[in-house]
């Protein structure tokens, strides 16, 4: 159970999602990753452990929930639930700033900023 | 020197901001909060080990800058730069979900939904 600082709703989100992986993990599972193999293959090279422990925290806080595997399908499968769909916004302004403000990032595929919360949940 | 975990806009931005507290120092100095002791008093009750360190971050990263002690004022102010101004959607899209997915927050002050970057920069 998350202990928050206050009832600010801001200070509240970041008591949730106000870390280094969080929002990374998030911005992969938006672009299609969904298996614990997929997230721990991204560019950042997330340890497994940090990985493991932020997706514990991460579907505890209900941003996500282990998919059902299907008969034959890959374990460890995770999909977005409409409280994690909806950071979208968070990370999309977070990636024009740092375009805009960090110099030498990569551009996020044009897709990227085209997509909705509903398209990920 | 930050080191960037990748080119990735967004990482890097969360290499910059991703923790629990630089997000609720931008909030307070949004809502009008300069000196080191308004900031100090927030609701969360920073420590203050972890706000001086937090600022020494914030200028260096170019959120933030001292501002010029007139003559008179108070010493320790800052204000925040267009760099920092520019992260206000990010704080308002954070306020927006932590209203909309967390129970029991408080709700912002309209002005606070109304503010553009160029109000604070």
């Amino acid at each position: 159970m998350t202990q928050f600082r206050s009832g600010c709703p801001i200070a509240s989100a970041l008591d949730l999602v106000g870390d280094k992986w969080t929002l990374v993990i998030l911005r992969a599972m938006a672009m299609g990753a969904t298996s614990y193999s997929d997230l721990s293959r991204q560019a950042e090279r997330i340890a497994s452990n940090i990985l493991a422990d932020r997706l514990t925290r991460m579907e505890a806080a209900g941003l996500i929930v282990a998919a059902q595997p299907r008969q034959g399908s890959i374990r460890g499968a995770y999909r977005l639930t409409e409280k994690g769909a909806a950071l979208l916004p968070v990370i999309q302004d977070l990636a024009r700033w740092g375009e805009a403000h960090i110099p030498g990032r990569w551009q996020p595929p044009p897709r990227f900023y085209a997509l909705k919360p509903d398209d990920l949940a």
